[in-house]
C-alpha cells in the first residue's frame, strides 16, 4: 500500500523542479520539449514492448475491446504523441505575460505578470496519449507535473515517463519536472488529493465517476473538467436544414466524447415539420432515440424508426454514444429552464434566425460555451485557436471551458516604490 | 440543530435570485445599492439594538474587550458601511466585459463574458461590516449572497440583512438577492460547505483556523483568503533610511491587518549597520522583537531593547500583533529560501538599491504579491485602485492578490456561426 510519506517525498521533488522550471525562459523549455519528442520516437520500441504488457494484462482482466483500443499504441499513435510535444514547443510562451498593470497616483507601479502554478497533478484514466499531452503542456507554461495514471497503462505510463524524464533533464530541465505518482493503488490517488501545499491544483480527466471522486475528497484545489450533457435547441424561428446539419454534426460526427450533444429539444412550432426530418437522419445515422410523447407520436405517424421512451436518466445522461434524448418544448423559456434542470452547464447550442432568441438564450443560460447556429463540437481548445488544451472546465472558479497554456498559469502582483510607505 | 435541508432550500432560493440578477443591467444594481445604504442609515436605531444584544451577549460570555470591540457599532459605522454600498455603486460593472475575442478562420465568431459567479458563500467572523460589504460587492457583480456570520454576532447581522434585502427586494432586485444561512450552530456551516452545485464559491474571511478548516471539508470550492505572514528584506545593497521606514510602516502601522510585516531578514553585509537602528526604532514603537543570536547580539552590544530568542514557531507565525520576528541571513538566496519555507504567499518586500537583487528577489519567490522598495501594507484592493476588496487571495487559482470585483466573476464563451459544423 502506497504511503502519505511516499507520494509527498515526491511532489517535494515535484517542488524543487518547479522553482527551476519556473525561472527557464521560453528557449529552454521549447528546446527541452523538441528533445523529448526526439526521445519518445527513438524509444518507440520500448515504449511498444511496456504498452503490450498492459494489454496482455487488460486482455487477462476481460478489459473490454473499446477499452484495450484506447490503451493500445503503435508506431504512429507514438510519432502522433512526439508531434503534439512539438506543436506545444512552438506555441507561445504565458509565463512572463503583464495581464494589467497601472502606475498609482502615488508613484507606486503596478504589473500583473503570468507565472507557472507550480506542481500540478493530473489524475486520468487509460489513455497513455494523456501522460505525453499533459507533460507537454505542464513543461511549457513552467509546471513540474505529478502524473496519475490509470493502473491498467502503468507500463505504457512508467515506460513514456523514463523517456520523457530522462530527455528532458539531459535537455537542461531541472529534474523530477515530469514524474509518476508512486503506487497504482487507491491510497496513492487518495495521498495526492491530501497533498495541499505541495501540490497546487488537481486536474481530473476521465469519466464521471472519476471526477466527482476527487471534487469531494481532494483538499487540492480542483479543476473540475469534461462532464458534457451538451444540449441542442431548435427554434421556433429556426432554419431547418441548418438544424438538421447541426444536430447530427453534434451527435454523430464524434459520440464518445464530451462536446457532443445528448439531448435535442424541438420548439413545438416547428415540431411537427422537423421531427420527421430528423428523427429519419438519426435513424439513418444509427442514433437511438429516447423521445418524449410527442417525439413519438411523430416516429410512428411518419414511421422515421422506433422511439425509446425518454426518462429522467436521460434527460441527465452523458451517453458518449449514439443515443439522443429528444423533447418538445413550447418555448424558449421552456428549454431554458430544461437546459438549467439537467444539463452539465458544458455546451449549449441554439438554432435561430431570430437576434432576440439568441440573445435570450446566451443571457438566460450558465455554461461555459453556448453556440448560436453552430454545432456543440466546436468547444474544444484546438478549434477555438488555442493550439493544444489540457481538458474543458465546467467549473466557473480559475478557467471555464477549454482549457490552454494560460489557464495552467497563475499571477503575481510585482510592484514598485521608491520608499513607498502607508499613512 | 441546522439540517441539510434548511441550507440547501435557502441556496435554491439563492440560485432563483441569481438567475434573475445575472440579467440585471448596471442602472439597476447601483440604484438598488443606493436605496440600501439609504436604508441602512434609515434603520440605524433598529441596526444598533440588535448591535446591543450582540455585546450583551458576549460580555455575558467573557467576550475580550478586543473583539468587543470589532463587533461593536455606532452611528458613524453604520454611516461607514452605507458609504461602502454608495462607493460600490460607483464602481464599474464587470458583467458582460468581453475578455478575449476573435474570429476563426472559419468565420465562427467567439467572445469570452464575464458573467456572475452565480451563487456566493461568505463565511466570517466577529465583525458586522463584512455583512455588508460582501453583500454590495456580491449585488454590483451580479451574485446572490448567502453570508454565514460569527454566532456572537448573529443579532446585528440578522438586522443588517433584514434591512438590505427589504430595500434591494424594493428597488428591484429578485427576492432572495441577500440572505442569512440559517442557523448559527457548527452544522449549518457543514451544510454550506457541503452544498456544491447550490453555492458556486465559498469565500472564507477571518483567522487562519476558520479557513484552513473550510479548505479541509469544504467540497464547494473555495477561495482561500487573507493569511498573511509577509517578510521585509533589506539587502546587501538597501539604502538604510528606506529600510528603516518601510520596516517601521510594514510592522507598525497597522499590525492587525494580513499585509502587515512579521518577519524582518537583513543581510549580514549591512547587519551591523542596519540592526541597532531597527532595533531601537521597533523598541521605541512598542515591538517586541523575536531574534536571532545575531540579532540578540546586537541589541545587547547596543543596549537597544530585549530580544526574545526566536523560534520556528515565530518564523512561522502570523502575529497581527507588535511582535517581529528578526534575523540575520548570509545571501538574497538564503532570504529566498527562509520566505519559501515559512512565509505564507501573501506579501514579501525587498529594500534594495540593486536592479539584480530585486530581479532575483522577484523571479525567486512564490507569493501573490512582492514589493521592491515598498511597504507590505500596500497588498490592499483599495491601494491597488479596485475601489473596493473581498478579500486577498493567497491561492493561485482564479484571483491571487486583492480580489476586487472581476475576481467576483466567471467566464463564458459566446460563439456565433452560420450553420458551422465540425468535419
Amino acid at each position: 500500500m502506497t504511503t502519505a510519506d511516499e507520494v509527498i517525498e515526491v511532489a517535494r521533488r515535484s517542488r524543487s523542479a518547479a522553482i527551476g522550471l519556473a525561472r527557464l525562459p521560453r528557449a529552454k523549455k521549447d528546446a527541452a520539449l523538441q528533445a523529448m519528442a526526439d526521445a519518445l520516437v527513438a524509444a518507440t520500441d520500448d515504449v511498444l514492448k511496456a504498452n503490450a504488457d498492459d494489454l496482455a494484462r487488460g486482455r487477462d482482466n476481460g478489459m473490454a475491446e473499446g477499452m484495450l483500443d484506447r490503451l493500445a499504441l503503435d508506431e504512429k499513435r507514438v510519432a502522433a504523441m512526439a508531434d503534439g510535444l512539438r506543436q506545444v514547443a512552438g506555441l507561445p510562451d504565458p509565463v512572463g505575460e503583464v495581464v494589467r498593470g497601472s502606475t498609482l497616483p502615488n508613484g507606486l507601479q503596478l504589473r500583473q505578470v503570468r507565472v507557472p502554478l507550480g506542481v500540478v497533478g493530473i489524475i486520468y484514466e487509460a489513455r497513455p496519449n494523456v501522460t505525453v499531452d499533459a507533460a507537454g503542456l505542464c513543461i511549457k507554461s513552467g509546471n513540474a507535473v505529478l502524473l496519475r495514471g490509470s493502473s491498467s497503462a502503468r507500463s505504457s505510463n512508467a515506460a513514456l515517463v523514463d523517456v520523457l524524464a530522462a530527455a528532458g533533464s539531459a535537455a537542461g530541465l531541472p529534474d523530477y519536472a515530469v514524474q509518476l505518482v508512486p503506487g497504482v493503488d487507491h491510497e496513492s490517488t487518495k495521498h495526492l488529493m491530501r497533498a495541499r501545499g505541495h501540490v497546487d491544483v488537481l486536474i481530473p480527466r476521465g469519466g464521471a465517476g472519476l471526477i466527482r471522486s476527487v471534487v469531494e475528497e481532494s483538499t487540492v484545489p480542483v479543476i473540475e473538467t469534461g462532464v458534457g450533457n451538451c444540449h441542442v435547441y431548435v427554434d421556433a424561428d429556426a432554419d431547418l436544414d441548418m438544424a438538421l446539419d447541426i444536430t447530427i454534426n453534434a451527435k454523430v460526427q464524434r459520440p464518445s466524447v464530451c462536446n457532443a450533444a445528448e439531448t435535442l429539444l424541438v420548439h413545438r412550432a416547428v415540431a411537427d415539420e422537423f421531427l420527421p426530418r430528423v428523427l429519419a437522419a438519426l435513424h439513418d445515422n444509427g442514433v437511438t432515440v429516447h423521445g418524449d410523447d410527442a417525439v413519438t407520436k411523430a416516429a410512428s405517424a411518419h414511421d422515421v424508426g422506433g422511439v425509446v421512451p425518454v426518462t429522467d436518466d436521460d434527460w441527465a445522461a452523458e451517453y458518449n454514444s449514439l443515443d439522443l434524448a429528444v423533447g418538445v418544448v413550447d418555448s424558449l423559456d421552456d428549454a431554458i429552464g430544461h437546459i438549467r434542470r439537467w444539463g452539465s452547464g458544458h455546451t449549449e447550442a441554439i438554432v435561430t434566425r431570430s437576434l432576440d432568441a439568441s440573445q435570450a438564450f446566451v443571457l438566460g443560460l450558465d455554461s461555459a460555451a453556448v453556440m448560436v447556429n453552430a454545432s456543440t463540437r466546436f468547444t474544444d481548445g484546438e478549434q477555438f485557436g488555442f493550439g493544444a488544451e489540457i481538458g474543458i472546465s465546467t467549473q466557473k472558479l480559475h478557467a471555464r471551458g477549454p482549457m490552454g497554456l494560460p489557464e495552467l498559469t497563475s499571477t503575481t502582483w510585482v510592484v514598485h516604490g521608491d520608499g513607498h510607505v502607508r499613512s
